[in-house]
C-alpha cells in the first residue's frame, strides 16, 4: 500500500552520518515525523547534535507547520525504524556489498509497496537492487551535502525498478521540498557528481602535481567560475562567452582548445551532431530569453552572491 | 618607466569583444582612462553597448570617484591605443600566432617598461613572448567572464618574463579592485580552467552520449554543488562530506569511488603523499576554522545566497 507522495507523514532514515542525519534535519523541517537508525554506537548523539547545529538555519528558512526536532525517533534496529514508514531513504557508507544486502534488509522489513531510496553517490540501483525480494521499489534519491539545504535531489531507478516507483519518488521529493532531476537511464555518478567528480579529479591531479595548492584550488573556484555556477550552469555560462553570437560563437571560438592539454580528460569530437545538441539544447534552456538578457540576469546573479556573500569588489579609488 | 601600481591612471585595452570589453567596463568602473583598439569595422559600437549595458550594474555597486563612461576613447590604430598607457591588457581571440604578433607590435609601440598583459585563456606565455623585443615585460593576466563582475585574475610569466613585471602586475590588479591568483610555473589553462574545463568535457561527453541535456546539466549546478561554490571551494567542500572526520575521512570513505568510472578523466593514484597533500592543504586554508565553523559558515552561505538569487525552498507544508 503506497500513501500519495502529498500525504506522507512518516519516513525512515537508515543511516545517520553527514548525509543521513543531513536528511533527518530536512525531513523534520519539513514537518514530517521521522524515525531513524543507525548501527555506529555513538550514532545518536552525533545525529541529534547534527539536527541542533542545523535547526537555527532551517528555522530561519522557515519551517513547516509543527515541525519539530522532538519528532524524531531513534530506534535500536532497523526492522523498526522501517515498520510503519511511508518512505525509506538509506544513507549508508558508500559500499555496494554493504548497501545490496541494506536495501534487502529494508526491503524485507518495509510495508508492501513503499518506496526505498538510497542516497548512494554513484552506484547504479541496477548493481544494488540484485538480491532484494521487491526490487521495483528500490530507487536512487542522490542529494547534496547538506541535504536539509541544498534543493537537488537526482532520481533513477534500476533496470528492475517499476516507473511508478520513479514517478512516486520524484513527485514526493518535490512535495518535501526539493529540486528534482529524474534521469530515464542509468550513469555512474549520474549527473552533477560526474561533473563535480570531473573538477575534483583534475584538482587532485593538480595537488599531485605541485601545479596549484589546496587554497589556490578553493579561491579559484569562490573567485571566479563559482559565483556565475550559483545561479546559471556552466552551459548557459560559457553561451554568454560568445558574446551577442552565443553558444554557437563560442564553440566556433574555443571550439579548437578542446584540443588543448588543458586537462587530463580528453575531450570528445566536437562533430556536427554534438555541436547542434549544445547550441539547441542551449536555446531551449534560455528559453526565449536573449543573449542580452541572460548577460543582465548572470549581472543582477552576480552582484546578488556578492552582496549576499560579503564580497563586493573592494572599493577604493585607484589613484 | 613604469609606473607605481598605485599611481597608474592610463589603461590600453587591446582587442574589445566581451573579455576586452568586459575590461574596459572594469578599468572605466574604477577609474581610469581607458583607450581601446580593436580591428572589427563595428567594434566601437559593440563596445560602447557593451559598457553601456554594464554601467547600471557598475554604479549599483559603486563607481570610483570619478569614473566615467566618457573616458573611454577609441582608436584606430594600435599603436595610438598604447602611446601613453601605462598598462596594457591584450584580449584578442584565442589563436596563437595572432597573440603572439600581437604582443610583438604592443611591445614595439608601448613605452619602455610598461607591462603588457594577455587574458589568454590557457597559452603559457612562453609560446606567446618569442618574437617580442622585450619579453620581460609581458604577463598572463586571465580573467573570467565578465571581468567587470567576476573578481579573479590568474596571473603568470613565461621563461622570459622578469619576476618584477610578474608583481607589478599582480599588485596592478589588486589595487584595480581585482581578487589575484600569482602562479610560479606555467600550467596550460592556468588553475580555474583546467577545473571548468574538466567539467565542461565531462558535460560534453554527457551531451554526445545522450546521458544528460544542456538544461539537466545546468541544473545539476545551480540546484546543487554551484550553491557552495560561489562562496567555499570544492577542496573544503568535499572536506565536509567527511563529517566530524574532515578532509582525511572524506579521503577514507569516498578515495576508492576514485576507482569508479564516474567520469572521462583518469584519477590519480590516492598515495601517501597526495594523500598528505590535501588533507594538510584544507587544514591550511581552514586556518584554524573548526568543522563546525566551516559547517556553520557554508550553511549561513547557502542560505545567503539561495536567498539572493530569489531561490528559498519552498515552504508548502508537506501535508
Amino acid at each position: 500500500m503506497r500513501t500519495a507522495p502529498e500525504n506522507v507523514r512518516r519516513v525512515a532514515c537508515v543511516g545517520a552520518g553527514v548525509i543521513g542525519g543531513g536528511w533527518v534535519a530536512h525531513f523534520l523541517a519539513r514537518g514530517y515525523d521521522v524515525t531513524a537508525w543507525d548501527p555506529a554506537p555513538d550514532a545518536e548523539q552525533k545525529l541529534r547534535r547534527l539536527v541542533d547545529a542545523a535547526w537555527p538555519a532551517l528555522t530561519q528558512l522557515g519551517l513547516a507547520e509543527g515541525a519539530s526536532a522532538d519528532r524524531l525517533t531513534v530506534v535500536a534496529t532497523l526492522e523498526e525504524a522501517v515498520v510503519d514508514a511511508e518512505f525509506v531513504q538509506e544513507s549508508a557508507p558508500e559500499k555496494l556489498e554493504l548497501k545490496r544486502d541494506l536495501l534487502t534488509r529494508l526491503d524485507a522489513a518495509a510495508p508492501a509497496g513503499v518506496v526505498i531510496a538510497s542516497s548512494t553517490s554513484g552506484y547504479p540501483m541496477t548493481d544494488m537492487q540484485t538480491t532484494a525480494a521487491d526490487p521495483s521499489r528500490l530507487v536512487v534519491g542522490h542529494p547534496f551535502n547538506p541535504p536539509y539545504l541544498i534543493p537537488l535531489v537526482e532520481v533513477v531507478g534500476g533496470e528492475r525498478t517499476a516507473e511508478d516507483a520513479v514517478t512516486w519518488a520524484s513527485r514526493f521529493y518535490e512535495v518535501a521540498g526539493k529540486s528534482v532531476i529524474t534521469m530515464n537511464r542509468e550513469v555512474p555518478g549520474f549527473i552533477a557528481n560526474r561533473l563535480q567528480e570531473a573538477l575534483w579529479r583534475e584538482a587532485l591531479h593538480m595537488v599531485a602535481n605541485g601545479e596549484a595548492t589546496v587554497k589556490e584550488i578553493d579561491d579559484s573556484i569562490t573567485e571566479g567560475p563559482g559565483l556565475r555556477w550559483a545561479f546559471m550552469g556552466p552551459m548557459l555560462t560559457f553561451a554568454l562567452a560568445g558574446g551577442e553570437g552565443g553558444m554557437a560563437h563560442m564553440l566556433d571560438h574555443f571550439g579548437p582548445s578542446l584540443k588543448s592539454p588543458w586537462t587530463r580528460l580528453e575531450a570528445p569530437e566536437l562533430d556536427k551532431a554534438l555541436y547542434d545538441a549544445v547550441v539547441e539544447g542551449c536555446d531551449e534552456a534560455a528559453d526565449g530569453r536573449t543573449i542580452a538578457d541572460l548577460v543582465a540576469e548572470r549581472d543582477r546573479g552576480v552582484i546578488d552572491v556578492l552582496r549576499a556573500t560579503g564580497r563586493l569588489p573592494r572599493q577604493e579609488d585607484p589613484r
